[in-house]
């Protein structure tokens, strides 16, 4: 149990590295030896979990799923502000979620890890708009398919404006007002009332996430829905 | 006068050469070289017009808002709408709008490009909302550059979407569900439901573009507004 943990420990500290090493130079720039260095393991530790650059890159995008969640809501357009929010908090503060953005969206880069990321953010945002729109939140005529592909494309055109523009200083701020403008053409007018949507929740999302994530961490995959929303 | 044409001629073969070859290989990997013998100009010609390979790059975004041109509307969130779908269908149809976009997105390429074509579209937008505002088009409380932001950025992201999933495709269709889903936060009902918004529209302005950009070369400046909206 101790070796799998040292191995958890171990895997997670090269993605980091690696994630690191991706934002700041660039995929094609990055090279396994500055990730190496950065990450502290052994080469042979490193070339056990990740046989390449490219499978560093997977490793970087899948982590990025992996460190955004939080616990379930009653109400799911809460679930679906609170996922856009923290991820807009994590984006500026955590090189994992950072690179594997950069991974996803630049131009070159597609042909090897284009829609994998893209797919897994809309597809997320349409499990929670059926399950919103199952709970009579969503306005009647809503196609929670087109919402959902919207609601991600737009979100990932904040992100990049705000990263070309100001750093992402204002991201928080862009993605709470994105959503204002959203969801008043999604949500039934009881729901968007009691919606909260401010760059000050995202703030609270991201401590609430990284206790969630040491606690799923900790207790296993079996944690029951808190209703937190 | 005659060689004052041949001159903007010229110049435009070399923007289009530029272009296509920014668009298909990337700016890093495009070579003057082979924008030369694209264009069919000669070295002479070319490096008069553009002294370097960024002088394209800039050639080519300041081209991009040239060219997205239409007659005014008296209804300026539909004038709003009219340019989001007409670059949409452009930008499907034409190498100077792609390529220009990507100039203006690629992570490595922002300090050279970065800012000025995503300031200058939020710039347009907010123009068109500020009109829009004063001609009571607006809900009370829109914040008419907040919303200009959002919806150039969301544009972005859309646009990114849909060339990272299906090689824009459905890029008119997208961008039509957007302003569907952003209008109702900023437009007043009256006006929300006089709105054209349909991909269908695009192409209708895709011909209307052609004619108003040759009408406007052979008559100078000099154009009044048609009041078409």
């Amino acid at each position: 149990m101790a070796r799998q943990e040292r191995a958890i420990r171990t895997r997670r500290s090269i993605v980091e590295a690696a994630a690191s090493v991706f934002d700041e130079r660039g995929y094609e720039a990055a090279t396994i030896g500055e990730i190496l260095t950065r990450s502290g393991v052994t080469k042979g530790a490193l070339y056990f979990h990740f046989p390449s650059k490219q499978a560093l890159a997977e490793g970087v995008l899948h982590e990025q799923l992996a460190v955004l969640s939080l616990p379930p809501r009653v109400c799911k357009l809460q679930e679906m502000v609170d996922v856009g929010l923290l991820t807009a908090y994590r984006m500026r503060r955590d090189a994992v979620v950072s690179a594997a953005a950069k991974l996803s969206l630049e131009h070159g880069l597609r042909a090897q890890f284009g829609t994998h990321l893209v797919t897994a953010w809309v597809d997320t945002s349409e499990k929670l708009l059926r399950e919103a729109q199952d709970q009579g939140e969503l306005l009647p005529g809503v196609d929670a398919a087109e919402s959902a592909w919207l609601l991600s494309a737009a979100w990932t055109g904040v992100q990049m404006h705000s990263h070309i523009l100001v750093e992402r200083r204002d991201l928080e701020e862009r993605i709470a007002a994105l959503f204002r403008h959203l969801l008043p053409a999604v949500a039934v007018p009881a729901v968007l009332g009691r919606l909260v949507i401010t760059a000050e929740r995202a703030a609270q999302l991201g401590a609430e996430n990284e206790e969630y994530v040491v606690r799923q961490a900790r207790d296993g995959a079996g944690e029951e829905p808190v209703t937190a929303g």
